[in-house]
């Protein structure tokens, strides 16, 4: 059916070209460009063999010209943007450029400024428009599916949503006695700042990590959650009309954060550089240089992610209940594409989002949020591409 | 009265210094010696223009033959070593080689193979005997003060003494969320190092920090107490004779055992170097440079310290019990010397220790550890150098 250029060659890349692999098609072709093509070689290597073909190409993505020079000499009918979110404008102005379709899993963030909003992107909705193609924005779990959970419950079960709690869990376990999945510095981020949520029309900001529940997931069981911003709440505020309030939760042990909150007292996260022994060595880029590689943690992470939306609104002017979640388990991941749950829950729906936009299913002039199409086809493809979800109609909800 | 040669200029030197200053009777001169002479002349320039008169000197404490010269060149009467505990067996040498007594805090352990034992000190016994000199070990507080409290117990108060528990209290705070007063490395040794206590002729040993107990200490409240070894357990268990059981027990706070767990856990107290960015870091090297310098605590310091000995017996046949203990204030220590208490109540003992052996009193040919000496003139000097001690006859016991 068609050709991807995929840019990125990183945990949610492999498990998006694993995907695109498995439906071949659709993914007839599809080049894996990425600044370090070493990279591109190992996942081209892995997958050979298969009906897809691949390419592989060196890319700075933060130069527009270059990607559009490779959209030129590839041809393809879409680009899939699955490196940092730093380079999303550029990559964009890159599919402007050329008439070609985009989608991707992560808002812009400034480099210099990191902050999740949608301003940026959604700036470029009339020239995709004018230009005839599509930009999707955000299509991985959360957000992307998360999303798309909303959507679909609007669509069959509610005529007026009023309360969306969107639940992220991760009870996988490394054995190590502290690891980060990703860089560090993401971590502390994450856990420093300071929580946001909708309601009755106003943003409330709340200090970092002020706000905790226990909340008893199925198959994974209670665990803390804490009230968080995530870029997901900016869209779905806007796309659910009539909304007064939707919050995002996330999991944190105890033991992560002790860990991270000590790091940072005895100011191991800090990017200031200080002098030691006559280098200028900053102490968080120590501190993951002594952590375990992330890299290492697929094979030995053991356990369960549960991400779901917990809805209530009025059907037929009574009150319902609604929870969607899929629960995703780590190691059936890594057995299947060689990377755990956190990658496998991102990679999937890109590879999903791509292939609605390449039928033609999900494909319409401008740039456009996953909520805003029709989410039964995009729920066919999580049953049939390993995210199944399931349903439950009285869930214990969150006051 | 005489002259001292001094060898260390660290925290508790620089304490038995201002110390021996305030006693220019019996310090009529004295020479700091240290590798780094500079840190001699801070001292010396510090005290300038006392009674007492002052030289300073570059040394190797490791270096029996240039400890020698330095005792020929400047024929002191003593020579305390305030320095690492690594050097003693070379000072106590070159001592031997020139006639002069000596005196330190703290027992010699092999540098490789770090270990409390007074084998190889009470090994000089019979040298220093037949020299006609006199070695005395362990007078700083623990080992020191509260050996001294012990025979002090021993001479006025029991005919038998049965249990001695020996509880050192850290009730200081710098206001940083987690600093050491030493070398982590030496804070994580003791953490992670196991107990050991005698008890009807044997010693057994524990889990790391697995015996704990909460003791209401005057003047500090109740503390966590752990129980460890500590070398003044191994002299004490054979100089007071007829003891059935002696321990040691320290606080540690919650807050700093579990700071020092999880930079353990991360691997930052690993003194297995890494490759990073091109050079060979040890972790607990670069901790180090990060956590705040332990000279900087001493002005931030506010609190108090206990240490003392609970002593149970029998007197005309009859159970008796006895505590006595010193309290001693961060701030004060720092106001009169320059020092927190730390080094206040080690650096005090080992000026009386000195000043005892100077005036005779404390002067027999052989190695001693200080309960085998008259206590009554060492506890009358504590009252009058800045360490007053407390008695309470019906103390709350340790079960």
């Amino acid at each position: 059916m068609g050709k991807a250029l995929i840019i990125g060659a990183g945990g949610v890349a492999s498990v998006a070209i694993h995907k695109c692999c498995q439906n071949p098609e659709v993914f007839e072709e599809i080049c894996i460009a990425s600044r370090t093509v070493s990279k591109c070689e190992a996942i081209k290597n892995k997958l050979a063999g298969g009906r897809t073909k691949i390419h592989t190409a060196q890319l700075d993505a933060d130069n527009t010209d270059m990607v559009i020079d490779l959209i030129k000499s590839f041809r393809p009918d879409i680009v899939m943007n699955l490196a940092l979110p730093y380079q999303d404008l550029s990559i964009m102005d890159a599919c402007l450029a050329t008439g070609v379709d985009y989608v991707d899993t992560a808002n812009y963030e400034p480099p210099d400024t990191p902050k999740f909003e949608y301003k940026w992107q959604w700036a470029y909705r009339e020239k995709y428009k004018q230009a005839g193609i599509t930009g999707l924005l955000g299509s991985g779990f959360d957000p992307g599916v998360t999303g798309v959970f909303c959507a679909y419950a609007q669509k069959h079960y509610f005529d007026e949503i009023h309360y969306i709690d969107i639940v992220d869990a991760n009870a996988g376990d490394h054995g190590y006695p502290f690891a980060t999945n990703f860089n560090p510095e993401i971590n502390i981020r994450e856990v420093t700042a300071k929580g946001r949520y909708f309601d009755n029309g106003a943003w409330i900001e709340t200090a970092p990590l002020s706000v905790k529940k226990v909340y008893d997931l199925p198959e994974i069981g209670p665990k803390n959650i804490y009230l968080m911003y995530h870029e997901e709440l900016e869209s779905l505020a806007i796309h659910i009309k009539g909304i007064k309030r939707i919050r995002f939760w996330m999991t944190f042990s105890d033991n992560y954060l002790n860990h991270l909150r000590v790091l940072q007292n005895v100011g191991m996260t800090s990017i200031e550089p200080i002098d030691f022994e006559g280098h200028s060595i900053i102490p968080l880029q120590f501190l993951k240089a002594v952590l375990p590689d992330p890299a290492s943690l697929g094979p030995r992470t053991k356990g369960k992610t549960n991400i779901g939306c917990i809805i209530q609104g009025l059907k037929d002017g009574k009150p319902r209940t609604y929870y969607v979640y899929n629960v995703c388990v780590h190691e059936e991941c890594y057995a299947e594409v060689g990377s755990q749950a956190i990658s496998y829950t991102t990679g999937v729906p890109a590879m999903i989002g791509a292939m609605l936009t390449l039928k033609g299913i999900w494909k319409k002039p401008g740039v456009f949020n996953v909520e805003e199409f029709d989410p039964d086809p995009f729920m066919e493809a999580l049953n049939q591409y390993g995210l199944p979800w399931q349903e439950d109609f009285s869930p214990t909800l969150l006051d």
